[in-house]
């Protein structure tokens, strides 16, 4: 924790700090082998296009993967998570997590340091 | 939990849900009698512009009430969290943590859920 700001929670990666982002990387680290864009759908309840452009915005920085696999009907994506991914992901989670705990500490014991006695 | 989306997390209100918000509002439960601007800024690491639209955003839905404060130098802005934005932003934090849960708990053991074997 930085102790000249010891609220900016830089550790919070933006690019899962997205609802919609951390609702498909939880999905992804559940499912290591993969999931086809319609179920990652399903499981989020998110529409084609935001899907989509959440799923570029993740490849785009080596977060997820997406190949075209062509069977005996249409051709269906399936992503999966790399483990790059995987571990900046965790990493996100275990600084959300500490968010956690520092509000619940602070909300049952209004802090005395000097933000809340500077007058 | 919804079963249909188990992943869509509709419960982490978009307000609070963006870092600087995020930032402010862990800053204003810890000090619920109120916090000036410029400590506000120093302990969030925010810039005058951001801190002030953060601010509005939040007093717009009646998570934050400003005051200005007039003493014998310059006037000073005051900030408080009220008894709602408290309540709101203590379940987002629940929510939150229930995320965490879930990403720990899956990411230990992945799914074999209908997710993981629909095929």
């Amino acid at each position: 924790m930085n102790n000249d700001a010891p609220f900016a929670y830089s550790g919070l990666e933006r690019i899962f700090h997205e609802r919609g982002r951390l609702a498909v990387c939880t999905c992804l680290v559940a499912n290591p082998h993969g999931m086809r864009f319609t179920e990652l759908q399903e499981a989020c309840a998110l529409t084609d296009g935001n899907l989509n452009r959440h799923l570029h915005a993740l490849a785009e920085v080596g977060i997820v993967v997406m190949q075209r696999v062509k069977g005996r009907g249409r051709p269906t994506t399936t992503v999966r998570i790399t483990g790059d991914g995987r571990r900046r992901f965790l990493s996100y989670i275990d600084e959300l997590e500490s968010v956690v705990r520092d509000v619940h500490r602070r909300a049952d014991e209004p802090s005395s340091e000097r933000w809340a006695t500077q007058s």
